[in-house]
């Protein structure tokens, strides 16, 4: 079983990309285990707290030490990721020579209500998931169009052909971490 | 004379980007008058919150409604732009319809003690900017390279060719506010 470290990448109670998160968390169970990590109460970037490092900025590298992996989901905004992500990730970069990313297997995923499906907020993530030193599984993409129904309150995939889809995917991540992973203990 | 919203993309304390500013600010009288957005003060992008918007929020919107023009003034953080700034830039897009930068004259410049003066966090800003709906000036381009002594205590530059293209930069941006601005009332 891996452990997951997951970021979503919205604030708000009703999220979609919560949603499914917690959708890709029922269908991974038992090879995964998600952890979500807290990002609301990261304060905004700021190099000066270095001085006495806020206990949520401790917090979240230790949750991505102590991961075998990472697993992003971002909504779009203009065109980008949203600012709870970009603050996570420069936090975890620092301070100089710690960075909590570096080598860790990663995917990123989205989800939206319209039809491009955070494609291009996805692509900004894979740039800066290559910045920070991540190991990116570039196949297969997920742009998930959210529509109603879709998923239902337990978390199911109604749709027997996105089911699968979701579920080949997931396999393809376990395949991913197993093969640039760090070594698991025997 | 001008007003400028000014978004410098660093809170810390002894930022080169806010002293590179306030050089900008010092070259510019009397054609600009600067005003110093706080970005410090803004929550993390929520939508959640726009049922009871903080009073930041609107502040900034405000800010930005109130200038001639916008000039951002950013550090690099992993090569793309810092979450103050991308915070501040999501927020004054909403709500739906109410985008507060649509239209206002722009420009992006940005300093660091490195070889590359923040040149690819620019260009992701570039984008960024187009896609807002700002007017943004292509050139000059400005990779502020802050080396010690490079500005004084009070703000002045100190090497003369340094100074003419600052001030030439500063012209242009006039120009540009100008041409492209809101018409002014006679």
């Amino acid at each position: 079983m891996f452990k997951v470290a997951v970021f979503v990448g919205s604030l708000r109670r009703e999220s979609i990309n919560r949603k499914f998160a917690k959708t890709l968390e029922k269908l991974g169970q038992p090879s995964f285990a998600f952890h979500y990590v807290e990002l609301g109460d990261l304060p905004m970037y700021n190099d000066d707290l270095w001085a006495d490092p806020p206990a949520s900025v401790l917090r979240l590298k230790a949750d991505i030490a102590s991961a075998d992996a990472v697993l992003f989901v971002t909504p779009e905004y203009n065109r980008s990721i949203p600012p709870v992500l970009k603050n996570a990730i420069d936090w975890a970069t620092r301070p100089y020579g710690k960075n909590s990313w570096a080598g860790k297997p990663a995917s990123i995923v989205g989800a939206s209500p319209g039809v491009i499906g955070t494609a291009v907020a996805q692509e900004h993530l894979r740039y800066l998931a290559t910045i920070i030193g991540l190991i990116l599984m570039g196949q297969p993409e997920v742009y998930f169009s959210f529509k109603p129904g879709l998923v239902d309150e337990n978390f199911e995939v109604t749709d027997e052909t996105t089911r699968q889809f979701l579920e080949s995917y997931l396999s393809r991540f376990e395949a991913w971490i197993s093969r640039v992973g760090e070594p698991k203990e025997a």
